[in-house]
């Protein structure tokens, strides 16, 4: 079993760095924070013996060698990233569950056949720069890094850059490292667990998802003075638009979900009708045809209510993943490690996207969660209890060494 | 008759200050480039011979000396400042308009008994401090002057601290002054005369107007791991809120508008559910009690909005005035103006807010409207013919001679 109160204290300690204001954290990607952030954990890895490589897109690797060196390592691991107001755990549990494996084996003097590499994928949370999952995605082949490094933030700031300016652009070829399996322990960010008293999740698949960026463009005029039959109102597309994706996801209760987080309306102005909007639409199902179907409606009707309005529309596709069925091994290897040490469990499907997802492709790969309170997530106070990380990490332990081999 | 090229020349200069990206202007008020503004309309009227005062609200009058020591002068303009993405004329045509007079008045050597003042309103817009027409608002007794001083931007700064900083806090008492009458000129703002092709119009009324700020609160939240029933989706209570004023307006055409122009999402992240917006209602009518029925419909039915979505809701207060009735006296100066100078006119009601509907309640007080192009304003494409700025500024020059008295 893995030493809970020290993985809870590295927690608390990662959490000291970019504090948000309410308890929880704001580290997101490629600030001064996240290179801080990623300091204190290579400065933890280093202490607990393992070796540093980092890619071309800041994905840090912390290798404890195999007894076989032919052996292809085992990963663990997941984002140190955080929300603008997210909490404490989200990633971060799954980067420090694995170092606490790493230093649980330390401590029992257990050697693997295989390596275990722990691992700390960059911009998983994709707020700064869309889409979420982005140098795992690199990882996987599914984008390409040119790509990746032209991807702006809201201010312009392009993620190559910023990447160099925080000094965490590494010399290793995107994707290269093969993988023999891949183990992400997460928060579940949903009500399951926690409402079934299960320890954990055993995650069979993953939701797959489509960001629809949508820019719909009126014309700026006065509020006071501009007759209402003149108006191109594109804030009130952006409501009607708004509205269409939550019925649209109601539509498909309970195997859908649908929503609009990011906004940004032009000139912002009380007395002015807005010109120009710009938002993001979110859908997610764990069913394709499905999340094929609520992309078709919105495509269909969203141009019919812009036209209505008399305004233009740009739908641009900034986000995607298919639905994902986890490796059957992988998937087994983390139930009879749950099974094995006396926790509760049952089967999962993740709603939240996951760098485990894109691996997923290109390794056998599974999850473990463990439940959170409440089921929130991306909120500052997003909460587990120290016995729910003790308990997630002592499953992805036994998955890894099933995988590892002692 | 005004020199409508010297008129231009100065339009011109003027924008030259604050430029926006696509030719119109961004000069909010109290920043950097009002107070050069202010600076370059301070040279012109000292070349012009008029004498400062500047009051603790900033606002700017020039005192052009009457015959009569005992007359109390006649007050003609209107605002420098800008929307952020504003027009050349929206309120600068009413200032430099009130100049060119005066500069007509001095090559022809005119004498009048009452002086005239042609002054510069702080804060008119109302977009980076709300309410609009702040400072015409604390001199006509309508707010306190600790009350403006504490109106916050966006970035939390003050009003009192912004306008010390670009250093024109004047030490005129705000209000002191008593008026004779006062003139404003100004775009239209909206279709009416140019689709009549009328030169001018003689504003008779103004609309009312309610800026309602709404907060509501829900509870930020993962968009692909929360279940639709577990949702408090602040954004879609915002769209169904932003439908709403959209029918309130529409049930009582053609006598009233809303809309919502500024919105503010927190975390304002691709994949959070929003947690809690901002944004402020706008609604009008010259009609009083089609205004109250319209705020009392709203504040009726979005707290019921709110409630089914399970969000918190605080609505208050951001601006207001009522209707405006134009004093018979100088508005017949106005028609009288337009009318002797053989331009074509109608009676109109001013769509947006004035400071002359705040003067109008401590003095004498009218309008001249002169078109604008698709009555576009609140827009960098704004747009007024020379001749239109001429024709209006003939009329305003006229009616000030008239209350003036050669
Ligand atoms: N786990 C997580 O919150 N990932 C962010 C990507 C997503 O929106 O699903
Ligand atoms: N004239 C003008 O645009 N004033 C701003 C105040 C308003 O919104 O009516």
């Amino acid at each position: 079993r893995i030493n809970g109160d020290r993985l809870w204290d590295s927690l608390m300690e990662m959490a000291k760095i970019g504090p948000g204001l309410r308890g929880g954290n704001n580290r997101q990607t490629l600030t001064d924070e996240d290179g801080e952030g990623r300091r204190l954990f290579q400065s933890w890895c280093e202490k607990a013996g393992l070796s540093m490589g980092v890619d071309t897109m800041g994905s840090m690797f912390f290798t404890r060698e195999g007894t076989d060196p032919d052996a292809l390592p085992v990963y663990v691991g997941s984002h140190l990233d955080t929300q603008p107001t997210g909490g404490k755990y989200d990633g971060v549990l799954g980067v420090l569950g694995g170092l606490e494996l790493i230093r649980t084996l330390n401590d029992l003097n257990i050697k693997t056949k295989h390596p275990i590499v722990v691992v700390n994928w960059t911009n998983e949370e994709g707020t700064r720069f869309a889409p979420a999952m982005l140098a795992s995605g690199v990882f996987a082949g599914i984008h390409d890094q040119e790509w990746a490094y032209n991807r702006e933030d809201a201010k312009g700031k392009k993620f190559g850059d910023e990447l160099e300016r925080i000094g965490w652009k590494g010399d290793e070829k995107v994707g290269a490292r093969k993988m023999h399996a891949l183990f992400e322990l997460h928060i579940e960010q949903g009500p399951i667990l926690e409402a079934e008293g299960k320890d954990i999740g055993v995650v069979t698949h993953g939701q797959g998802l489509w960001w629809l960026q949508i820019t719909l463009t009126g014309k700026e005029s006065h509020t006071g003075s501009t007759p209402m039959p003149m108006r191109k109102n594109a804030g009130l597309g952006m409501a009607r638009i708004t509205e269409l994706v939550h019925a649209v996801a109601m539509a498909h209760q309970p195997s859908a979900v649908g929503a609009i987080g990011h906004v940004d309306v032009y000139p912002n102005s009380r007395n002015v009708i807005p010109g120009r909007v710009v938002f993001t639409v979110d859908i997610r199902s764990p069913d394709l045809s499905t999340l094929t179907a609520m992309k078709t409606e919105i495509e269909d009707k969203a141009p019919k209510i812009a036209k209505e309005l008399g305004l233009e529309i740009l739908i641009e596709e900034a986000g995607h993943f298919d639905p994902v069925t986890f490796d059957e091994g992988c998937v087994t290897a983390v139930r009879n490690a749950a099974e094995r040490l006396g926790y509760s469990h049952r089967n999962i499907v993740s709603g939240a996207g996951h760098d485990a997802c894109w691996i997923n492709r290109v390794a056998p790969t599974s999850m473990v969660m463990c439940p959170c309170v409440d089921g929130l997530s991306h909120n500052e106070d997003e909460d587990i209890s120290k016995e729910w990380a003790a308990a997630g990490t002592d499953v992805l332990l036994h998955a890894v060494l099933k995988k590892a081999e002692i």
